[in-house]
Order: structure tokens, then sequence, then C-alpha cells
């Protein structure tokens, strides 16, 4: 945030501050709950407000008949304000002496980059996150109600910014581009193809740590899939029918997803820690804004806020949902199988009597079954949100955590259910190799059009629209920062990386889970994460706001997913390979030999799985030992200080 | 603490000071050496002493030919000193509105039980605890050598205690008995048989959290088994040879186990959470005493202190020592081997010419093998204890961790390889029950008696010999203090909980393992546990040093033990039940298909147990409230001492 570019700089001329979050309310909010919320963020900290700067966007200066939303409001502060918001936060920066410490306002000097009054010190992302926190955290005092709206109740310690967000007042809160910043961060990302890394550093100041890390994963697991790929194209050129080589691929494909998966461990966490999540202590979380109960006092802080019974979520989630999600997955696998009656069907036809028309039918199954996972897939996310909404958890975290197994369990049913199917039920492998490599091709293609180039192409229209009308009405080329602001207030909002990593999830389970049968899937997954990156890159800085920057420090229940596709693996290829003609060749007089074996392997190689994850510390030795003397000087440093006070006065009684 | 036998008392009354830990150095130490240590231990803190109060033990009153070792010290400190070193060590106590919080001399009125001057608010065994840690602690200031002792190097910052002690000046540290608070103990705890669960806090006062922990978990494990063994019950009695009863017993016994584990992670995290151990942030761990290296910089505190190379480390681990115990593990088997064949052998000679010297032979076999197993458990132990000294782990947690791990896998083979083979390679079942009966019994009997009864007999010789001697020279029949500090130092020394973790594992392994094949082995477990509890209080009590309290959050390196047991008790149990005839049965034309079956049931419960594994939080809800109110509050506090100081400074600037 060292520059602003020049129309936020006539803006800051205007009204002394630099504008740095939008705050959008409803167009008919009564004015005194403007006023009053105005005023309570505008108030002095020691009064229990946020001692943030206001002002209104200035009302638009085209003549369009369309009438502008007038509430739209900017939020922006003074650099001592965010510096301690800083510490509010618990942000951690790096020291004078190069470790990682936990910002405190007394000790700014002492950090790393930290010049004159602090102008610069904080990327514009954590300045956004800082103001987004103080906003949520606006408490109020005595406050019954909401001004002008006495329906809408309030108590003393209720977030002020949350009960008007679920209340319909408050629209949204989003932070503002910085459109030079932006300019520079797309150009060194991906606007030209080269070969180097992704400026991971800045995608992090400028989008947050969840998203740097996404970023970092996707590139991670590109890298760590070329070996695969590399080795697995002679087996496609070739057409090695030799199973003998499936077994040495299928081997060094498990070892070496366990090891990439322990290592990207690694990987995250020295990211993490140089951009100080790692051991950023996560702050008491506030219930979500859809939480509801009846007024009570919450155990931890004793504040008054919705209490609702956790034996009856419990029981919500354990008589009502998994019974559901366990009908779901059977109604599927019921869908799949008609799907495959109807396709051994229209084959007996066609086989039976050939003509244009069956063999344009043979399609037909394929087409109408693709049709309807993918209906049945929204249609189950969006009972999935009702029911991980109903099911009334207290935090965003635990309600994100139950969403994420709904739907991934469901997906990964929806898309492997059928595989599966054909490679251990009618063990058909040339058919499982062409339905895999239909499956990958397909669904990459799609996935990245509708994701990525079709919002960005009707995203491009209408800012060529607004363009087209401000040039109409005013001189310059460039758009005007009240315009800029209402551009950005109408793009559409980002929902977090869950899609982008399901996505790659799924890739995931193409790869390692029927390797041993189609070699090349690697390749195709890592051609496919190229264009991904450059796909997700765009998307995130041109067709989606801004994001706000959300701290994390690891990819949280992905890794989890990851590990369980990869143990899911294990049994998978020992099964596929326990199968093939070949190895059933050498046990030509007893099969449950064979059988007996092929699970005695398994088994190896889930035990040899768990300790290599044992083994293999997830924090690197030189991060451990910096993160113990941080510890180990607060401690000496707690110590010295009692030296100094307390042992004068109670010896002295001897 | 609160009352003081009266033979201290009079001791106490002679040197003004109570004696809690008595220090032992060699005979012939230079006279130079025991001043300058004294002087050490006496100085002020400020100057880097310990500030404790020292005194020689009176020279010995009987006139015994056998010359006494006159370098016995006695060591003491004010309350304030230990209130100090209290807050030092971290501990954890009870605050007046009943929350855990770290101790801090200044707030000490504030923390419940506290009155007066502080007599009574420590136990003796914190105390104790806190005089062991200050002495390990008290550092070599500018003295390059230990006076008098040229060659017994030190540098700034070398543990002093530490240095002796490898040397062999320092013979041993030990706290002393508290006579009185013993016999309380005892009588409530193992003197008379009654229906009540063990004095687990007293325990816990007495001798710390680690060796209560252990009996936590006895008297956990016992109860928990108690369902499994009244069901047990039937099976023996009515000799029900329906498989299927046995399979319903193998199903509940699985999924009981894990849910056992999982439910004493809790009970061990409430008994944890009302020690103070739960919370309670591990200082700084030092060197182990021998550890060596070549003189460097430790990264983390930057002191002085010996460095040895990880990489170094690891060669000797996986080159050398890993090699090894696969070796022993090798020539375990083949020993097993050797035994099965010579049993053969033996039965083959008694049926062919059946006399009474081929009748004796047939025991031969089993009694040569269970001498050289215990022969090759007792080398393997020295050699383990060799190597892992020789892999120089800095720590004496990891070094602990590195030598249970080697003895727990040789130990594990030993006692069950030979179950294994006549389960899975002879599929004997009549052999298998009679072998399980045969090793549970005996090796309960046998551990009992050598572990705890012999001990006990010896020592209690010993303690009339000396009471003899002393009522031919004194005239009181209570032993002077004198004498029962000599006694005690004359004791062997308790070396830890491992050896009796060790015999519950295997215990645990053979009811869980084989629980299908001999339900009633969950009773004989019950049985020993019980008797287990008193024989070990009673060796604990009677026949040892008082051990050092050991602050432990919970059992280790043993529930990853036991967990781990109950993973392979999954499989063998599938496993037994698919080769029984009765289940063969029901597939009399196809055996693989039996396999797949049995395989799919396995894998099931496998993924059940992860699940359980994962949905059972580890520590009740009640107590992470707990935890997280004092962290919210500790947050809160400092952020309202923020408030006063901070914001009033930067915001004028404005």
């Amino acid at each position: 945030m060292q520059k602003r570019s020049g129309a936020e700089m006539s803006f800051a001329d205007q009204t002394q501050f630099t504008p740095l979050v939008v705050c959008e309310l409803a167009e008919d909010t009564k004015e005194e709950a403007v006023e009053w919320l105005l005023s309570r963020i505008k108030e002095k900290q020691r009064n229990g407000g946020a001692e943030f700067q206001v002002s209104r966007l200035l009302p638009a200066l085209s003549q369009d008949d369309k009438k502008e939303n007038p509430n739209i409001f900017l939020v922006g502060a003074s650099w001592q304000r965010l510096l301690i918001g800083a510490e509010d936060l618990g942000l951690i920066k790096e020291f004078s002496d190069g470790s990682m410490r936990t910002f405190t306002y007394a000790n700014r000097e002492d950090f790393k980059d930290f010049q004159g009054d602090g102008d610069g010190f904080l990327s514009m992302a954590e300045c956004q996150l800082i103001i987004k926190h103080e906003l949520d955290t606006l408490r109020a005092k005595q406050e019954t109600y909401v001004p002008g709206y006495p329906k809408i109740k309030l108590y003393p310690g209720k977030s002020i910014v949350r009960r008007m967000h679920s209340k319909g007042i408050l629209l949204q809160i989003f932070p503002l581009h910085d459109k030079e910043e932006l300019k520079r961060l797309s150009s060194t990302w991906y606007q030209q193809i080269r070969m180097a890394f992704q400026p991971l550093d800045d995608i992090r100041r400028y989008f947050g740590e969840s998203l740097a890390l996404y970023f970092g994963f996707l590139e991670y697991f590109t890298l760590a899939m070329l070996p695969m790929a590399i080795i697995g194209i002679p087996y496609y050129f070739f057409d090695w029918e030799n199973y003998d080589n499936y077994v040495v691929f299928a081997i060094c494909n498990l070892i070496w997803t366990t090891v990439m998966l322990e290592m990207w461990k690694r990987f995250g966490a020295c990211l993490a820690y140089s951009w100080g999540t790692l051991s950023r202590k996560k702050a008491f979380e506030e219930p979500r804004p859809g939480f509801h109960g009846v007024l009570g006092h919450n155990p931890v802080t004793g504040r008054e806020e919705p209490v609702y019974p956790n034996a009856k979520r419990h029981l919500r989630i354990y008589l009502v949902s998994l019974p559901f999600v366990l009908l779901c997955l059977y109604v599927s696998l019921c869908v799949m199988m008609v799907y495959f009656d109807a396709e051994g069907w229209v084959l007996g036809l066609h086989d039976v009597e050939p003509t244009f028309w069956t063999g344009l039918l043979l399609f037909l199954p394929s087409i109408v079954y693709a049709v309807v996972i993918e209906i049945m897939n929204r249609l189950y996310r969006y009972a999935a949100e009702f029911l991980t909404d109903w099911e009334n958890h207290r935090l965003e975290s635990t309600y994100q955590n139950h969403l994420t197994l709904k739907v991934l369990v469901f997906n990964f049913l929806n898309c492997f259910a059928s595989l599966f199917y054909i490679a251990f039920v009618m063990q058909d492998m040339p058919l499982l190799r062409q339905s895999l490599a239909t499956l990958l091709i397909t669904s990459q293609i799609l996935n990245q059009f509708l994701e990525a180039f079709l919002p960005f192409w009707l995203q491009k229209r209408r800012n060529k629209r607004v363009q087209r009308n401000e040039s109409q009405t005013a001189l310059g080329s460039k758009l005007p920062f009240e315009k800029q602001v209402m551009l950005e207030a109408d793009m559409s909002t980002y929902l977090g990386t869950f899609d982008d990593y399901l996505e790659l999830f799924l890739l995931f389970g193409y790869v390692s889970l029927f390797s041993c049968v189609y070699p090349i899937a690697a390749l195709l997954v890592v051609l496919n994460n190229v264009t991904e990156i450059y796909s997700d890159a765009l998307k995130i800085c041109q067709v989606f706001k801004r994001p706000f920057s959300e701290p994390a420090a690891n990819i949280g229940v992905w890794q989890l997913a990851f590990e369980s596709m990869s143990i899911i693996a294990v049994v998978t290829n020992c099964a596929l390979i326990g199968m093939s003609p070949q190895v059933k060749s050498y046990f030509p007089e007893s099969e449950s030999q064979l059988i007996l074996l092929v699970v005695a392997v398994e088994h190896v190689f889930l035990v040899l799985k768990f300790i290599l994850a044992f083994v293999i510390p997830d924090i690197p030795k030189h991060i451990q030992i910096k993160l113990a003397r941080v510890e180990f000087e607060s401690m000496e440093a707690l110590k010295k200080k009692k030296m100094l006070e307390a042992p004068a006065t109670p010896i002295k009684g001897q």
C-alpha cells in the first residue's frame, strides 16, 4: 500500500483520508439508523467506538435514469489507528532481528520495515482486514434496538454490524481494489506466460494468506505431479501391457503421494511462518450471523448472546442430516445403476439392429446421466447448505467444516461411483480407461470455461458498457473513483476457495485412485493445473469483488481430505493390480492365495504410510527452532522482570 | 505437607529448617568441591545461587564398624523461596474462583487454600520437585572447572549438578518420605481390601502426576475390562461352540476397546486438568546428563552447550539401530521356529515310543524356550539401552521414546509371535487357547511375585536387621531421623512406570488380539489387575526410594501403543473369525468370496475406528470451556491494560 493510484489520490485530496473499505446500506434505510451507525464508527475508542474515518460516496456524476444507491460509505483510518488495530488482531510481523513476533504498538520501532509514522508497514489487505475486524466487533452498549427499527433488538455486547447484516439493513462490506497494485500483480502473475513460480508473497500481500495458500498448493501440487506425469508418458505411447511395469508405477505413485502430502505440510508451514500466521493465536470467535437461540450467557466470555444446546444440535446432525446424506448417497447409487442398465439396454438394441438412430441413442444414457448428476449436485448443494444452516452451528468455522464434509462425500460418490463399478464389478479395464479419459478431459474443459472465461467475458462486456456510458458524459478515458467503486460494488462476490479445492481434490482422485490403469492421467492433470493457475488468477483479479484477506496457517480440512484420498488409493490400486490377468496367471491354482497376498501387501502399504506420516515432522526443524527461540526469549524476559520485582520483598522476611 | 512427623520435627528443631531432599556426594569428594557446591546452593538468587538451606547429616549415632558416608546433605528452603520456585516451574493451581491458573507469587493471596505465609499451600512432592528443578538449573558462572577437580570442565551456563552427577562426584539426589503422610496414604490405598476407588488425588499429592496417572489408568483399564469379563464368563462355562456368538463377542470387543481408549483420553484430561498439568507449558528442556558433543551454541537459547549434528544421529538410528533391531526380531523369529521344530520332534518321539523319559521330555522345549526368551529379553534390553545412549539424544524425553519403541517392538514379538504362528500358520485353535491360558496365568503369577513380593520381603528383612542393630544401641523403638535417611538412601531406585505399563500393554494384547478364541481372558486380566493395584502400591510405598514427582498431562507414548494394539486386534479378530469352520461352512463353494468378505468387514471396522476416534473429542466440553475462559480473560486483561496505556498517546497526533 505504498502508493495510491491517481483516481484515489484525487478522492483522498477531497476527503483527507484514504478509503479502504466500502460499506453499503439498503437504499431505504432510515436516516436515524445511518446517523447512529456512522457516529458509532467515528466515535473514539475509549467511548466504545471504532475511531474510523467515514464519508458518504459523492452522488454519481452521471445523469442516468437509473438512480444510484445514496447509502454507500467509504471507511478509512489513520495509520496510528490501524497499527493499534494490528495489535488487537494479533498480527505477527518480522522483527528487526529476523524472527517473527506479535506486533505491539509500543515496540513498533523495532519491527523490520517500520519507518517514520508507519506508512507502508501494513499491507492494504491487512489494513482492510483490521477495519473489517474492528467493525465486526463494534458492540452495542445500552441500546436495546437499532434506532428507527424498534423490532431489530440489540443487547449489550451484541455486534452491531452482524445484527444489521443479518436483518438486511447492511447489504455488504467489501474492500476496495488498488488498481495500480493490481496491475503490477497481474503482470507478474498471469498476464505473460513465463517459466517462473507464482509471486506468492505478492499474492498474499494483496489477497491474504488463505488465497495465497491455495495458489501455493495448486502450484506445489502441479510440480509434485510432474514426475508421475513424465513417468506416465512411455506407458501411454508404448502401450506397455506388461503388468510388472504397472505394479512398479503404482508403488511409486503410492509412496510419492504420501511423501508429497507430508512435504506439503512442511512447505505450507514455511510459507505460513514467513507470513506470520503459523503461530498466530486465534482470537475468540464470534457467533456466525445466522446463529440463533435463547438469549443466555456465553460460558467463556460471560457476555449475553444466543445460546443453543449442544445436545439438540447433535440430535439434528445424527437423526436428520446424517440419514438424509446417506439417503442421497443411496439415491445417487440407484441412479447410477439405472444408467448402467440403460446403457446395457441401448447397447443390446444397437447390437441386434444397428441403425443411425440406435447409433445416436448410444450417446443418450451418458448425456442424460451427466445432466442428472449435475442437477443432483446442485440440488444437493442447496439441501446441504439448508441442513447445515438448520443445524445452527455457533461458529463460522464449524459451519464450514460440516458443509464441506457433506458436499465432499456426495461429490466423491458422484464422481467415482461409476468408475468403481466399472473397475470392481464389471472388471472392464478398457472401459475404465475410456471413462477416465472422458471424465477428466470434459470436466477440465467445462470447468475452466464455466468458472473463469465465461464470467470474465460477461464482466468485460458490462465494464465496456459502463465505460461507454461514461465516455458519453465525462471526458477522461479513465474511470473516475466514484464510478470505480460502483463498478466493484456490482461485481459478484467470491465465495471462498471451496470449489477450487474441490476441483483439485477430484482431479487428485482421478490420478491416484486408478493410476495403475491410466498412467497418462497425471500428465492431463498437470496440463489442466497449469491453465487452472492462469484462469483462477484471472478470475480472482478481474471477475470477482476483491475478497477480504483471511489469515490461515494451513489448508485446513483439505489436508485431511487429500490424505484420506491417498489412503483409499492404496486400497484401489492394490485391488486393481490383484485383478489384472497377468498377476492372476502367477497363481493359476489358488485364487484365495492371490487375494491373501494382495491384502497383505495392502496392509504393509497402509502401515508404511502411517509410519512415513509419523516420521516426517510437520514443521521443518529450522522453523521449530525459530519458534522455540521466541518462546524461550519471552519466558526469560518474564523471569528477568520478576527478578527485578519479586525476590527483594519475600526473602527479606528471613 | 501440613504436619511433619515427630522425628523430623526434632531434627527441624536442631537445624531450623525442614529437610525435603537428600543430596549424597561420593565419600572421597574433595572438601573444596563440597564447600563450593554448598556455597552455590546457599548463595542468594540474585547472585546466581539457589538460596536453599543445607546442612550435613549429623554423624551416625551407632558405633558400627561400618563407616557411614559423611557427605550426605539435607536440603530445604523457606516457604517464600518455594513459592517463587513454584512460579519459576510454572505450576498451575486452583484459583479462588475455581479455575486453574498459573501460580504467580504476586497474586498468591488470590489462590484457593493459600493461608498465612503459604505453609501447606504446596504439597511436599511439589516442594521437592521445585528443589530438584532449581538444583538442576544451578549454572556455572565464571568457573572453568569444579574446584579440586581441574579435569571436570565447566563453562558458563552449564548445569553444575548434572556435570557432577555424570562425573560420579554426586551420587544421588532423592526426596525424603514423610512417614506419617505415607502411613495415612497406605491405609486408604491398599492396606485394607475395600470396594472403593483409589485415592488418586492423595497419590498425586504424594507421588506426583505421572504415577497417579499410571494408577488411574490401571484402575480405569480394570473397570473398563469388567463388562467384557462378565460377558466372557458364559462362553467359558457353557463352552458355546456356536461361532455366531463369538462373532458378536468379537464385534463388541472391537468397538468397546476403541471407545474405552478414547474415553480414557477424556478421563485422563479431566484428571490432568484438576491437577493443573493439562495446560502447563513445558519449560525449556535441558540436555540429558549423558549427552555429549562439540561445545557450541544452542540455537534456541544461545547458551554454550554441547552440540551434536542431527544428521549424524539420524545416520546412527537408520543405519545401525534400525538394522540391529530388525536383526534381533529375525533371530527371535528363528528361535521360535526352532522351538516349534523341537516340540514337533519330541511329540513325534513320544508318539512312537512313549516312556516316562519321553513324557518328561515333552516339557523340555517349552521350558528351554521360556528361559531363552527371558535371556533374550534381558540381553536385548541392555543392547537397546546401549544403542539409544549411543544415538546421543539431546533430551531425556526423546531418549525415553526411542528406548520405549525399541523395547516395545521386541517384547511384542516375543510375546505374540508364537501365538500368531499357532493361530495363522498352524491354525490350531485348541492349542492357541491352551497357550494363551498358560502364558496369561504364569506371567501374572511370576510378575507379581518377582516384582513386588520378593523385593518387599527382602526389604523387610533388611529393615528388621537395621532396627535390631538400632535397638541394641539406642533406646527408642522408633528409628531416629538420621537412621531413617540412611535407610532410604540404601533403598533401590524406582526406575519409572515403563515396566508397569509394558506389563499392562502385553495383558491388553492377550485380551484383545485373540478375544474371540478365548473370551475368558478378560476375566483373568481383571483379576490380575486387582492384585496388581495392590502389589504396585506396596512396591512404590515400601520397596523403593521415594521418586521425584513428575508432572504429566497424559500417559504419553503408551496411548499410541494401546491404540496400535487395538488396530492390530481388528485384523487378527477378523482373520480368526474368517478361519473358523462354522463361518467357512457358509461359503462351501468359494473360499475367495469368504476372504473378500472378511477383508471388507475388516476395512469397515478400521474406518469405523478412525471415525470414532475423530468424532469423540479428546478433551471434554466442560474442560474446553474452562480452558477457553482463562485464555479469553487473559486476552481481555491484556487489552484493557493497553486501553489504559496506549490509545491516549497515538491518537492525539491527529
